[in-house]
C-alpha cells in the first residue's frame, strides 16, 4: 500500500527518477512506520483566542471540557462502536458545556432568541442529516442524526424540523435552557457597538446593507470527526450561529459540503469560522474533492481550501481526519480550541497558534 | 488554446502517441471551430414526463412559457446585461407561470401551504444566496439576489427571509397568490396515497420513518444558467420543494454546491431531482471540482455525477454551461423540460428523452 500512496504522491511532485523514487520510498516507508494513527478529532471553535487574555482557570476549564469530549468519543470508538456514536457522544459534551457556542451557551440573535444549526454524515453511505433555526432541541447533533436515521430527508429547519425531533423522541427543553449570563451580554454588547456602527456609518455604502456581519461575533462552533474500527468516518457540526445575527441566517455548520462532510473514499471534515465564505466556497466538500480527483494528501487539500477562504476575506479554521488515521487541523485565525485521540487513546489538546 | 486544452484532455485518456495526437487535434479543431456557442440554458424540472401523458395544448404551453423565458434572458445578455440579470429575469417567466413548481404553482407541503426555496450565485466572485422556506415573496430568486447583494449573509430562512425581503422592498404576496387548483388536488393525492401506504406498510420498518417520500412528487424545480458578454456565468434555481412535505423539509435547490453552484473558472450549474440525492453527493460543486482538478470536460463530468446520484437510488437531472459556451443536459428521468439560446439568438426548447 505504502508503495502505491508513494507513488501517487512523488507522481504529483513530478520526481521520477528511479534512484530519487527509491531513496524517497525508503525514508517515507520508516516514517509512515512511526506515524500515529488518530482514531478522533475536534474543534470548539476557531476566533481571536489569545493566551493574554485567557485567565488560568478558563484555561483549564476549557481543556478539561475538549478531553472529556475526546474520552467520551474514544471509548465509543474503543468499544468497537461506530463513528457516527463517538461523533455524537462526542459533541454532546461540548454541546451540554457553556463553554462552546452550541447546545447549552449557544450565542443570542438579534431578537434574543438561541437558534440553532447541526449537521452530521456518515461517510461509509454518505447518508447525511442536518436541522437549522431550532430553538428547543437539547441537542441538535442529535436531531440532526435522526433526520438522516429516521426520515428520507436531508435536511429541515425551524418549527418543522422541532415537530420532527419531538415525534423522533429527542430531549425538548424549555428555550431558557440555553441561556448563559455571557452570551446574554455579548448580545448587548453587540447591538451597543451595532447602533455605534451605524452612527458612523451613517449615508455610507455598508450601511445601507440590511445583514452586516460584527467582528468576531461570528465564531464558536463545535465539530467532530472520528474513524472506527470497521475504517469508517463520520463527521459533524453544531453551533449557535453568530450573535446578533438577524433574519434567519444560517450558516455553514448545517450545509452538506460546505461546514461539514465525510466519504470514506477521502476524508471527514467539519469546520469553524466565518460561515458565509465557508458556504461559498463548499469548503468540505471541495478538500474531499481535491484529494480524489488531483490526489494530494489531507493536509495539502486541507491547507489549499483554507487559503482560498483567505484571500477572499475570510477566517477560521477546520479539522479534518483521513481514512488511514492522518489528521491536519489548519486556521487562519488566532487560535482555535482543538484536540485529538490517537488509537492507543493517547488525548493531545491544543488552543492557540 | 485547443492545444492546451486537448493535451489535458488526451492526457487523461493516456493517448501519448505524436501522431495520434496530432490526428485527434486536427479534427478536434475542425469541430471546435463549428460549435455552437451558448448563453443561456434553462430547466423546469426534470421526472415522469412522458408524451403519451401530454395534450398537445398543455405541451404547447409549456414550449411557450421555457420559449419566452429563454427570449428574455437573452435579451438581457444581448443588450449587455449580466448573467444575473439574465438568470433573474428567465427564472421570473417560470416563477410566474402557474406551470412549474416555483413561485406560482408551487406544489403544497403537508399543512397545505406553498414553502419556497431559492438560490442564485455570481461566477464572477463567487458571492451565493439563498432563502428557504418562505411563503410570501412573490420571487423567491430575487430574495435570494437581494440577500446576496444586500447582506453580508448566504442564506437567510423561513419569516426571518421574509422580514428581510420586506425590508430589501421585495414584492409580498398573499399566500394565496400562490394557489393553482392543480397543485392542490396533487396534494390531497399524495395524502390520500400516503394513508394507503402507511396502511400497506403498518408494521415494517419503513412505515416507521417519519418523513418518507412518495415518488413522483419530489420534482419540478426551475433553472437557469447564463454567460453574459463579459465572460461572466450565473446560475439560479427555485422551487416549490416536494409535494405533501413535512417538517419545513429543504432540498437542494437553495443549498449552494448541491442544486446551484457558478464558478467563471469551471462552469455554473443548476439542478433538479430527488433533491436530498443532490445534497448528499453535493453535485453541483463536484461537478465543478471534477473539471477543475481532474481537467475533464463538462459534459464528462456532468454525465459521471449525474451517475452517481442514479447509482446511490436517486434521479433528476441538471443543466451546466461552461465558460466557453459549451452546454449540457443530462437527466436519467423520463424528460426534462429545458431550454437553450445561441450567442445568435436562437432557441431550442425540449421536453421529452
Amino acid at each position: 500500500m505504502y508503495v502505491k500512496i508513494l507513488y501517487i504522491e512523488l507522481m504529483n511532485f513530478n520526481l521520477k527518477h528511479p534512484l530519487c523514487f527509491l531513496l524517497i520510498l525508503f525514508s517515507a516507508q520508516l516514517q509512515a512506520q512511526a506515524q500515529k494513527k488518530y482514531v478522533m478529532v475536534i474543534h470548539g471553535g476557531a476566533g481571536t483566542i489569545l493566551k493574554k487574555n485567557m485567565t488560568p482557570e478558563k484555561e483549564a476549564a476549557y481543556v478539561a471540557v475538549l478531553k472529556q469530549a475526546l474520552q467520551v468519543g474514544y471509548d465509543q470508538i474503543h468499544s468497537g462502536k461506530s463513528s457516527l456514536d463517538a461523533v455524537e457522544a462526542s459533541i454532546h459534551v461540548m454541546e451540554d458545556s457553556p463553554l462552546f457556542n452550541a447546545g447549552k451557551g449557544a450565542v443570542f440573535t438579534h431578537d434574543g432568541r438561541n437558534e440553532m444549526d447541526a449537521a452530521i454524515m456518515d461517510g461509509s453511505n454518505m447518508a447525511a442529516g442536518a436541522v437549522a433555526g431550532v430553538t428547543v432541541i437539547r441537542n441538535p447533533i442529535s436531531a440532526a442524526r435522526a433526520v438522516m436515521e429516521k426520515s428520507e430527508h436531508v435536511m429541515m429547519v425551524g418549527p418543522g424540523a422541532e415537530a420532527f425531533a419531538r415525534q423522533a423522541h429527542l430531549e425538548i427543553v424549555d428555550p431558557k435552557y440555553f441561556y448563559t449570563r455571557e452570551r446574554w451580554d455579548g448580545l448587548q454588547q453587540a447591538i451597543k457597538e451595532d447602533s455605534l456602527k451605524a452612527v458612523l456609518d451613517h449615508g455610507s455604502k455598508k450601511s445601507m446593507k440590511l445583514g452586516t456581519i460584527t467582528k468576531d461575533y461570528k465564531f464558536g462552533t463545535v465539530g467532530a470527526v472520528a474513524l472506527d474500527q470497521a475504517g469508517n468516518l463520520a463527521a459533524g457540526t453544531s453551533t449557535g450561529g453568530m450573535t446578533n445575527k438577524k433574519y434567519g441566517r444560517v450558516g455553514d455548520a448545517p450545509i452538506i459540503g460546505a461546514g461539514t462532510y465525510a466519504n470514506n473514499a477521502t476524508a471527514g471534515i467539519s469546520c469553524t469560522g466565518w460561515g458565509e465564505f465557508y458556504i461559498r466556497n463548499v469548503v468540505a466538500h471541495d478538500i474531499s474533492a481535491m484529494m480524489e480527483y488531483k490526489k494530494v494528501s489531507l493536509a495539502v487539500a486541507a491547507k489549499a481550501v483554507l487559503e482560498k477562504v483567505g484571500k477572499m476575506g475570510g477566517d477560521g479554521g477546520l479539522i479534518a481526519l483521513d481514512r488511514r488515521g492522518n489528521v491536519t487541523m489548519p486556521f487562519n485565525t488566532e487560535g482555535m480550541y482543538r484536540g485529538t485521540v490517537t488509537a492507543d487513546g493517547k488525548i493531545e489538546v491544543l488552543i492557540y497558534k
